[in-house]
């Protein structure tokens, strides 16, 4: 099986291609070569019992996406985005990427043989609702940034292209994804994973939000499981509807800090900041998500185990790079 | 005012630029220029009290499309499209025209130096549900054709555009509109028209489904009333969402049969033809339209006043066209 991750570089990239060159299959099929795409080239897994190739290139280059996705390809992992800050902050770009950039991956996928499966990552960032909302499965999308509607473009877009049998979509709405490495940024969402990562590092960090604040999230371990659950499923039960909504978690600030060791919960303040309170006081909070449920997305685990996870994943590796950087 | 209508020459264009040419004005204020912009030069009103340019082009020709919108132009009724049997047929030129050519119409609104009002024809089209279904204001687009996908796409792209500030939409989600003049034609929707048209010109219609099929409708002079409501109300309440669907009526075929001449209703006899049947099936035919009468769009007349209006018109001119082509 030839798989192909775009966005292979960037955080979940990453995540994605080492899981498949621990497990060396997907869905008991042998993963035979894997492609990893981004704009700088992607630093592969260490070992992997499979051939890897890793191309520097932009996802709106038809002629780099052509090398990236070759005819053999089954699978392609769609993750390559300009993410939800950078795209409010520079319209062109965003549209460059995440609309021109999904409609290149269609393009090319009708290239191939054989309809390939396209698991398209597309965000919460797509609804609005707020705090109080329990997004039902049949939520309309009405988005409250670039970034949230050309996400739900690229789904509408999909959506048809597998209707029409030139690829075969699974569009996965994913959470807040926490805890993610790195440094604390500019992202309204950045706290989300601050509160906990920084105090795990032994460093103060500042939450700009209630501790009754609840925010829809799942952990990099669990969007990987729903990416390779989505690889292979049966398309059949979707119908036309491509989009899912996996059923993450719906977690308040208090909880998160309550995941972590005493010590470590005493490096937080409370800090309120009234711009990011603005903006993720539009974010819906919580998801019935029943149909994922029912077509076999797994849960979400538990906060004290995401915890325990990023220690073991990322704890050593972020400190290292803080170190150096 | 500087009006520019695309789709000047097709069928609601011209009755739009009709109105307009009755009028001479737009909610009190004179209309000072008119451009009428089609593939092929659109035919202007006869007599009206302001100037109005012809222009042939192509909606995605940004260059075309610059002179069709001076940087005057206060509002845009962006008509242009290739419609649902051409868009399912021609999936790149529907691509082309209704995702790309609305691209352009966004981008050039972006060189204006105030963002125009903008009123884009949506379609039903865009949603699913079938005859059971009473789609509610807040309905999720799940599209089932390559046409509902790209209106629907167009409105995610004018809908952030206004969020922006590059423009101000409203995006009317267009009933079947009725009873449209010219010959039955290959779209599915055609015998909507067709068993009100033809016997009305003396001619046999066949009607493809039973007698209580219900479609969801409006007629050409309730279009233009929207249209002309939407490009002058105030867009505040709608706040993000720009996207209304209008007070059309849901009517049976029966009831359309009804409101036609004694003579004229023996003229059409039923012949099922399960693929027309198969396609109109998953057309909702109710719609629950709450949020537009709230917003001040205007309750679709009674069925014998759309014949009437349909005979007092169109029919010579249909019947003339016949004569000669
Ligand atoms: N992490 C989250 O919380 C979250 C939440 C919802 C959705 N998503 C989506 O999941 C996907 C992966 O997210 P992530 O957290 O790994 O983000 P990331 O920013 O770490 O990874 C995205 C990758 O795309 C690459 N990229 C950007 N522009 C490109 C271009 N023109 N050509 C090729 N590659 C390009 C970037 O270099 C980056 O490596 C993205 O599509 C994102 O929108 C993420
Ligand atoms: N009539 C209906 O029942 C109905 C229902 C729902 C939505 N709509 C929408 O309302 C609008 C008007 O519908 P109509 O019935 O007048 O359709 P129409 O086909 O009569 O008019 C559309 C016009 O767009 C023009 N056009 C097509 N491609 C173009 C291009 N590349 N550049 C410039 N012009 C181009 C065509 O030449 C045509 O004159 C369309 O956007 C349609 O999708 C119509």
């Amino acid at each position: 099986m030839h798989i192909t991750i775009l966005g292979g570089g960037g955080f979940l990239g990453r995540k994605l291609a080492a899981r498949l060159a621990r497990e060396g299959q997907l869905d008991g099929r042998r993963v035979t070569a894997l492609t990893l795409f981004d704009l700088n080239t992607p630093v592969p897994p260490a070992e992997a019992p499979f051939p890897i190739r890793t191309l520097a290139g932009d996802v709106t280059d038809r002629a780099a996406l052509a090398e990236a996705i070759p005819p053999q390809t089954e699978v392609i992992f769609h993750l390559a985005a300009v993410v939800s800050a950078a795209a409010e902050a520079d319209f062109d770009l965003g549209m460059k990427v995440n609309l021109h950039g999904t409609l290149a991956v269609l393009d090319t996928c009708r290239t191939l043989p054989k309809p390939p499966r396209v698991v398209f990552t597309s965000s919460v960032a797509s609804f609005g609702g707020g705090q109080g909302a329990m997004v039902p499965d049949d939520g309309r999308q009405v988005p409250a940034n670039s970034y949230g509607a050309q996400k739900a473009i690229g789904e509408l877009l999909l959506q048809d292209a597998s209707r029409r049998g030139f690829l075969d979509a699974v569009c996965i709405r994913l959470p807040t994804v926490m805890v993610r490495p790195g440094r604390p940024n500019k992202a309204a969402s950045s706290f989300v994973s601050a509160v906990l990562r920084e105090p795990l590092l032994g460093l103060p960090a500042t939450c700009p939000v209630e501790e009754d604040f609840a925010v829809w999230i799942c952990s990099p371990r669990r969007a990987v499981e729903w990416f390779l659950y989505a690889a292979t499923m049966d398309t059949a039960p979707l119908g036309l509807d491509r989009g899912i909504n996996p059923p993450g978690a719906s977690v308040s600030v208090a909880q998160m800090l309550a995941a972590l060791p005493q010590e470590a919960r005493r490096l937080v303040s409370f800090v309120p900041d009234t711009t990011i309170q603005a903006i993720v006081s539009g974010w819906p909070a919580a998801f019935t998500a029943e149909r994922a449920r029912r077509l076999g997305f797994s849960e979400q685990e538990p906060l004290t185990e995401v915890v325990r996870a990023f220690i073991e994943d990322d704890l050593e590796a972020t400190r290292a790079e803080r170190a150096t950087g």
